[in-house]
């Protein structure tokens, strides 16, 4: 079995200068890995003839797949086309089936068709071209010294559709690939370097094989368990991977490689179970996270976002004097909110916030950061305090993970002897 | 002048395998710029001892600025720190300044400090620190051959207090630098191969100096002139940046660098109006966007997330009759969706939407990606119908711009002479 390596090479001056954030790398690097292909570097350049050439020249001495995104728009920046054609040493002609789709796109919303768009049908004799139905460009495969080239739209939903329904494929047919395993899990509450020494004595006694990784962020920290199989061997990762959640119980959120919000939305669905939000810093963040899964119909109906007093009082019920009394970033506020949320929602849970994320709005009594959590069923409301020293959307992140978190315990509290008790 | 190059390096398996996704890099790159330095390239290595090495050497010889981000927390995976002391032939002493707010940081959250976090104070004697008061890990510079390394947490919040607090003026201390200008407009509702045919004159015409790049994405295309200036030299960006606007004004959405949401907002703030939303398949993804901007509270009071039926029934009074006879996803269903919770959140203006966003859902009259948007005033109630043909998440930020552009238009209808009548 080969070690088989590979390059994500992506082009675009606006990456570079920060105007577009690549969220290509992350995806790619997630399906390659799958396949148990090794990626060794991402790598982005700018629009310009010799950087890209030079970055292909690097990949192409150290990588056995090198997969490029972007530049093959219709426009005058776009040199990746021309570029892969003189580096292979091909001539472009017209592919006819990708016109075809180009002119489907075209005649399906009544335009008419450039001439630039026409020339987006034209490939490099030497490649092998990858129909692209979700755009104007073709993607494009080449091979030389035994290595795999991939040329694809730095459009998200069109270089995913090649990935999958070409790329990924290609490699396998290749190459005989190795298989790489993980294990990951979160956890909340304790920081990196407690989480580290509570695992020293499993972290050193791990074969070579296997590899523990940290992914610290906003009070949660993600832990990776990594094994490189070789053909015939027997994966060990599990016995490790329980042994780290033993020791980990009660600081376990999940041992699935989800988001918070995947995961309330599992347990949901597993005990049939709705939800509702009442958002007041976050500001429907939390219905959104929810709302973006497939299929969240069936635990979510809607929520309130109560950013003002007002729509608390009125919509929410929370009473003027508890308002008054006690300001809207208060236990007895969010209990409130909760409770009467759940009522208006006919839902069986609900998670009501109200805080100050910054970077205006905080006093003496309540700086910047203090926020009030509440999760309510039937039977009860749970509230927690929560003090961040973050900036204003890191704010909004962490309430998030603590909110989620105070409801997951409640769900689980109530519906099965809880699978990590912390 | 010289022209002054960066290359950022980011250190981590996680981004490389798509745990993460670098934002780092965007946020960097955008840094830079600002400042006159080019980011000639992004590179992502492994947690490897001869990955990083080798990207350093590649990077020392075409980068006057080296930014490293990642490595350096406290456990095993994390090689920065003793690499870059061997790097630079230095050996690790213990920083005071930095133990102190290791401490600081400690004591405040009552916890003890462990051997690891006392090593986290050591820095190469050879460096000099970036006190990182937001961390427990301190930033470090280091300087050889005249070009400046910076070596950063991976952590954002760090990241970014140590580059806005230290980096960023190293580097304009030590370099002369270029300056290099930026103008960005936002289009919608036209193909990029279209908006560049109608530039194709201008884009001719402009002098080598002045680059144009195309951005596009969901609907929407961003356009961007950027002009590099040696000293003494006039600035002609902005000529060519009015015929632009001049040559897009059907289309036109903004002359400035800001996303949707925040041009709302600026209008909102602008006119002294407010806004709430009634969101079933957005799911609180409008709401969320417009309260993540600092000062929300002035322009929105609340939002109502009516995922089902009922609640729209129930809270929004979309009457039973009209759901049942033109189903949620209508007009006449966003038209009361709309109206109603204007009314309910006392608010100028509202937007609503309902549509099927995938990848389930679907019917043949209302397939995936049909979406029916109103927005609302006292005066009026306007809509749209979209087809989008991208995935459920690509489907949500298609919408959004929608959502947001119609809403624009009826603001500016009712408070001036539209700036672009488009």
């Amino acid at each position: 079995m080969q070690r088989i390596t590979a390059t994500i090479l992506t082009i675009g001056d606006e990456l570079l200068i920060g105007q577009v954030i690549d969220t290509n790398g992350a995806w790619l690097g997630q399906a390659l890995n799958n396949i148990g292909v090794w990626v060794a570097r991402r790598v982005t350049v700018s629009d310009k003839w010799e950087a890209i050439w030079q970055a292909l020249d690097q990949a192409s001495q150290d990588s056995d797949v090198i997969l490029i995104t972007g530049g093959l728009g219709p426009t005058k920046d776009d040199l990746t086309k021309p570029l892969l054609n003189e580096y292979f040493g091909g001539k472009l002609v017209l592919h006819e089936p990708s016109l075809k789709i180009i002119e489907g796109i075209f005649s399906r919303s009544n335009r008419q068709m450039l001439d630039v768009n026409i020339k987006q049908a034209e490939v490099p004799d030497v490649c092998t071209v990858m129909l692209n139905p979700r755009g104007t460009a073709p993607g494009m495969q080449f091979e030389k010294n035994g290595k795999l080239y991939f040329s694809m739209p730095g459009v998200p939903f069109e270089m995913k559709g090649l990935t999958e329904n070409y790329v990924l494929k290609a490699i396998q047919d290749k190459f005989e690939l190795g298989q790489v395993l993980h294990r990951t899990m979160t956890t909340i509450g304790l920081g990196e370097s407690f989480v580290a020494e509570r695992l020293s004595t499993l972290e050193n006694a791990l074969p070579d094989r296997i590899k523990l990784a940290y992914l610290p962020g906003h009070q949660a920290v993600r832990l990776r368990l990594t094994e490189t199989l070789q053909p015939g061997q027997k994966a060990a990762i599990d016995d490790y991977f329980l042994q780290m959640k033993e020791s980990l119980s009660d600081i376990l959120v999940t041992d699935q490689d989800i988001s918070f919000a995947e995961l309330i939305a599992d347990l949901l669905l597993k005990y049939g179970k709705t939800v509702t939000t009442a958002e007041s810093c976050t500001g429907g963040y939390l219905a959104a996270q929810l709302t973006a899964i497939s299929g969240a119909s069936a635990y979510i109906h809607g929520s309130v976002v109560s950013y003002d007093n007002r729509i608390k009082e009125n919509l929410l019920r929370v009473p003027k004097q508890i308002l008054d009394a006690y300001g809207a970033v208060s236990e007895q506020v969010v209990e409130h909110m909760a409770s009467n949320v759940r009522k208006l929602m006919q839902a069986d849970y609900s998670i009501a916030v109200s805080g100050i994320l910054g970077p205006t709005g905080g006093t003496q009594l309540k700086p910047v950061g203090t926020v009030w959590i509440a999760a309510a069923s039937e039977a009860q409301v749970v509230t927690k305090l929560c003090h961040f020293r973050y900036d204003r959307l890191h704010n909004r992140e962490a309430t998030s993970l603590q909110a989620f978190n105070l409801l997951r315990k409640l769900i689980e509290a109530e519906n099965q002897t809880p699978e990590f008790p912390g």
